[in-house]
């Protein structure tokens, strides 16, 4: 279903002249606005529940406004100190940072991720990011549309 | 096939013990260097032919190295004066600026394209960027893994 949104994001207006406006899978323009904040896209939590991630959040650019791309582009930020789950999944992940600079377990590596660094996370790779430094550390994370649960890892 | 990429592009380890090196679909972390340039990524033309478009490169982060997800992360750059094609596709893209800004026809609208901006781009919607300024104009451009063939506009 489709999610409320804010009325001045700009959707396009080449769709069928019988289509509602707003309507799932039109264009849309999400605004950049600051620190790595978007007109329209909220922020939300991690994860529902769970004490094995802290100090995380997110806000999903792609796959709230009901896109039919087979892929959904979201947005974490990690402050000081935080860190998402020590975790893996038959899914794929890729993780570009965009914001400050952090820590990427996965597999048997740890790197330091810094701005535009691109990861590939393979399927069923043990993978967590950390953020030990003081300014937040955020970072696109895209994955497949259809993916399985993660199972959580000690 | 796999493409050859630089010895010291990092693949993490955590893969089948009987797995090759750089086997198909294992993770890996592909450094930022400088100007948009990143370590293992090469330079690509951005078509292979065509004089419906101009003064436009890419470089595929994800999509070009045996990676099984849904969807391929490429990188575009525009210099001043080029544009991409004018076109329409059943697929979609998912456009986000990260250097410099331009322009984005989609649909009847046209927007100017400032960092982080963020687009959607739903099917069979006409589209094209373009670059009127002086500094490079580059983005992310998110889609399918599996897409139909664009048809040009006029």
């Amino acid at each position: 279903m489709r999610k409320k949104v804010d009325a001045d994001v700009s959707f396009c207006d080449f769709k069928p002249a019988n289509a509602k406006k707003h309507k799932p899978n039109v264009c849309a323009f999400y605004k950049h606005q600051q620190d790595l904040r978007w007109k329209g896209v909220r922020d939300e939590p991690y994860k529902q529940k769970g004490d094995d991630w802290s100090k995380i959040m997110r806000r999903v650019l792609i796959g709230a406004h009901g896109e039919t791309t087979k892929f959904h582009v979201r947005y974490f930020e990690i402050s000081q100190g935080g860190n998402s789950s020590f975790e893996k999944h038959r899914h794929e992940h890729v993780v570009i940072c965009i914001r400050g600079r952090g820590v990427l377990l996965f597999g048997k590596k740890k790197r330091p991720m810094e701005y535009l660094d691109t990861a590939y996370i393979s399927p069923d790779t043990p993978h967590q990011l950390t953020n030990p430094y003081q300014e937040p550390f955020g970072f696109l994370c895209i994955v497949n549309a259809k993916r399985d649960r993660p199972k959580l890892l000690k």
